[in-house]
């Protein structure tokens, strides 16, 4: 038995509450995934259904200055969206709980349900209520539930083992170039600066990607809203093992290496949080596979490794240059 | 095309906000129950599929002085619960997005899941993880997926028929009156203080109830969380229809009669809030038939008529004695 007497949340961050979350919810062994997926999912009659949600909030999550509430109403629903394809889903129906102030303008509400409204029906999800709040500061929370035809097809984080390459879709690092460019250089205008703040405010979750990889076999995904190393680590650890990363081969976007220096661009691709890439664990060939079905790039960076306790080993010739010294996006840090 | 420019929430409410929400989610019509119901429904291969979403915010919809993260972590789930009984069916699983100051006790937040998981066990509803976020104040926003085992089992507000009884169960206002006392006479501690104060912490959602009304062939239901008055308009109006409602019928309980003069008492289990019980309509055999088979008890109030526009009548002895100036709960109000 642990006590927790007088510890604040900043003292064991999310990860080490999430631990002790899991002991006091027991009774829910039932669950396919649970608590520390990024969906959870459960059998049903028919199939398995999977439900993520996922929260934004004003001054923590967001600023004004930089987004508006069409933009907010995408972003907050690809968030969710992007959960239900870690995990190789189909996404079916989404409840949002919107928490506001009551000055807040109608107009406002209305581009936000719009900007949500665009990415559903692109998807075709949709937007089946929720609940509407007063309160001091907007707080926006999502929930998306969705299924999988077969329970094989599961993706999750615990299932990499050593031997398997590391392959990641896209470009990581775009949407972290773009939040890092409104706040440094918010007067640039050209047509690149704005192509990858937009991956910032409007990205697009990699569905057909995560479904794909399901078929395919793939065990082991996560989506890198944390940062690549930081959700990399939490495959390492549920799979108890270690990986090596080879930053030579790491995809960075020719914008993100047109506006920042290349050790700045690998810095943003490996750390950069906001990202709605899928990382992933598979055997060349399955990969090949995956390569040839998809138009989105993928690419293999890494290797899983055993070897304990998990740890990240960055190899190739830039690799003196990072330091790992952020581990992505950390809440109560 | 209405315009909204330089409206605000408080303008319309949060009622005449849904009915604009509603417009632009049109993509959304192969849902069952959507934005309007107590909770979302749609049809899965292997059955219908339920959700509701809930939000409790420090400061908006609970305090510091009254409620402890126990209490807060049971009411949380109930409410959600509530949504589902509403609409006859069996809750599976919650997800919890839980937004907090970074100095929030340990011990807090690990009591929060403790009363959750308490009232989850009761009802075997697993709790499936959810997101955890930092922010300036406490807000909790749960998400319930549920299902029912046939189509023709689920409970909606637009159902109601003229000619049709009225029926509520258990004893509406006892919530609101334990908020009252907590709030008039914060230092009364008898048991029957203590009794109707526990009503409004720790408040039983209608599940069983719920499931048996569906399975009679009510078609039509709300639970009182707005208060009785508020939620009998929700039917009125998705209905179409207008309600007589006999004051001297109304189930008052013995403790808010003994707390309260008789208008008081009238008064909250017409318009307080906070309320789990379930408002219904159906036949006089029907409701004969449930009030046989459950333990708690459902009593007749009053008769859906045919009126235009949607109306509540008040009758009985007392009946002039009540002013429903106020609705019941409202946001942005």
């Amino acid at each position: 038995m642990i006590y927790f007497f007088q510890m604040i949340l900043a003292d064991i961050g999310e990860f080490g509450l999430i631990e002790q979350i899991q002991k006091i919810t027991g009774h829910c062994s039932d669950l396919i995934l649970g608590i520390g997926d990024d969906a959870a999912a459960w059998q049903n009659e028919g199939g398995i259904t999977l439900a993520a949600t996922d929260s934004l909030i004003e001054g923590i999550h967001f600023e004004w200055n930089f987004s508006n509430w069409h933009d907010l109403g995408w972003k907050s629903l690809a968030a969710n969206l992007s959960d239900i394809a870690a995990v190789g889903g189909k996404p079916r129906v989404a409840l949002v709980a919107l928490a506001m102030p009551k000055t807040t303008l109608i107009e406002n509400v209305l581009n936000f349900y719009k900007g949500m409204s665009e990415l559903g029906k692109a998807f075709n999800v949709a937007i089946g209520g929720g609940n509407i709040s007063d309160s001091p500061q907007v707080n926006i929370t999502l929930t998306v539930i969705g299924y999988t035809e077969n329970s094989a097809g599961l993706l999750t984080r615990s299932g990499a083992i050593p031997g398997e390459k590391i392959a990641i879709t896209g470009a990581p690092g775009s949407a972290a170039a773009g939040l890092r460019l409104l706040h440094e250089k918010p007067g640039l205008s050209d047509k690149s600066a704005r192509q990858l703040v937009q991956c910032f405010l409007k990205p697009y979750p990699r569905l057909i990607e995560g479904l794909l990889l399901a078929e395919e076999g793939v065990k082991t995904a996560i989506d890198t809203s944390d940062g690549l190393i930081a959700d990399l680590r939490h495959i390492l650890k549920a799979s108890r093992v270690s990986a090596i990363i080879d930053t030579d081969k790491l995809p960075v976007a020719p914008l993100v290496e047109a506006s920042f220096t290349y050790t700045q661009a690998l810095g943003l691709a490996l750390t950069g949080g906001e990202d709605y890439e899928l990382l992933f664990t598979a055997d060349d060939a399955t990969i090949q596979e995956i390569t040839g079905r998809l138009k989105t790039p993928v690419t293999v960076i890494g290797e899983i490794i055993q070897l304990q306790p998990e740890s990240v080993k960055l190899t190739g010739k830039s690799a003196g240059c990072i330091k790992l010294k952020t581990e992505g996006w950390k809440h109560f840090a």
